[in-house]
């Protein structure tokens, strides 16, 4: 059922690319392009750095959840969506585990 | 069913909490504790950001995996799992959006 | 003389910690406390890294202030001045030299 | 003193470019280009910002000098040095201030 809404949120925002840059937040902020997507993802990942830091469970739960919307964000940009990301990590598991990932780099 | 494997990786890492840093590259980076994850997440989002400004559709899929997979980890250091943050932005959907739901509706 | 300029900074930087949030983008800065310094090094350190991809010298020069001047922000928040950066510096070079600073970590 | 230090590091930096990767750490890393440079640089602020929200001060010192030390790399690798920081500081001081002049007349 949440899966669901992650592949909602996923369409919603590959139709959001061509929105009026008025209707939205995040219309806007596709409309700056990547550099600006990015940007806000440098942002948000100081600020679930802190709050890991900090140890403060929902705040660590909130800039997850920021951190996860603006990725989908800027997968979107790319014409990507959630279900690429899902299908690389179930690739990840399927050889050799996600905990084998390394592989893939060396 | 992907939805699924996220919510099974979860429950993985939640249980390699205790298990022997000898067994893996998570559950070693999980005993180091928390700096070490969140210095992780720091490198991770430096390359998806290297990613996102090349261009690079595969090279956006594979770092945004790896951020959202190392979000995981950190989820589950707190003893959180993926489900809370599903549960946050459905919250934020239910509210005023999380940013969607007006465009959905017109 | 450039060198004069940092640590003139510097102790303008100190300087401002009690100013009228009002004077200028810096007090207003560090009135709001560590966290919207630290959130704005994540911002500037995303825009040096595009910067670096994208192998633009002049943008390279120009986020590589922004992240030397807003890390001087964080010292002045904290009562330090880069004078404490350069002393750190100049005794990594005395002991083994820069490049062993990986030393101190292990 | 200090301020030659910088520059002095500038220019042995500079000099590394084409130094046997060997010979040092800072030699491997640019050996290994602009992405395990940027890797770096995004690792290392992670750390300056737990520093920060932790409010340790001589962490703060440690990290503002391995963000600094880093980004002189970087400068480096595309054959800028710290001289070319110091005057665009300089220039943003002489316009309108790096926010700082108002202040320091009134």
């Amino acid at each position: 059922m949440n899966m669901d809404m992650l592949h909602r949120i996923s369409e919603t925002l590959l139709a959001r690319r061509k929105a009026d840059p008025e209707t939205s937040y995040t219309a806007q902020l596709m409309a700056k392009g990547p550099d600006a997507i990015l940007k806000k993802i440098g942002e948000e990942t100081a600020e679930l750095i802190m709050a890991g830091k900090e140890g403060n469970r929902l705040h660590v739960v909130w800039e997850s959840t920021d951190v996860l919307y603006h990725t989908m964000v800027l997968l979107a940009f790319y014409g990507l969506s959630i279900e690429d990301v899902l299908q690389e990590m179930r690739r990840r598991e399927g050889v050799s585990g996600i905990d084998e990932k390394k592989s893939r780099k060396s």
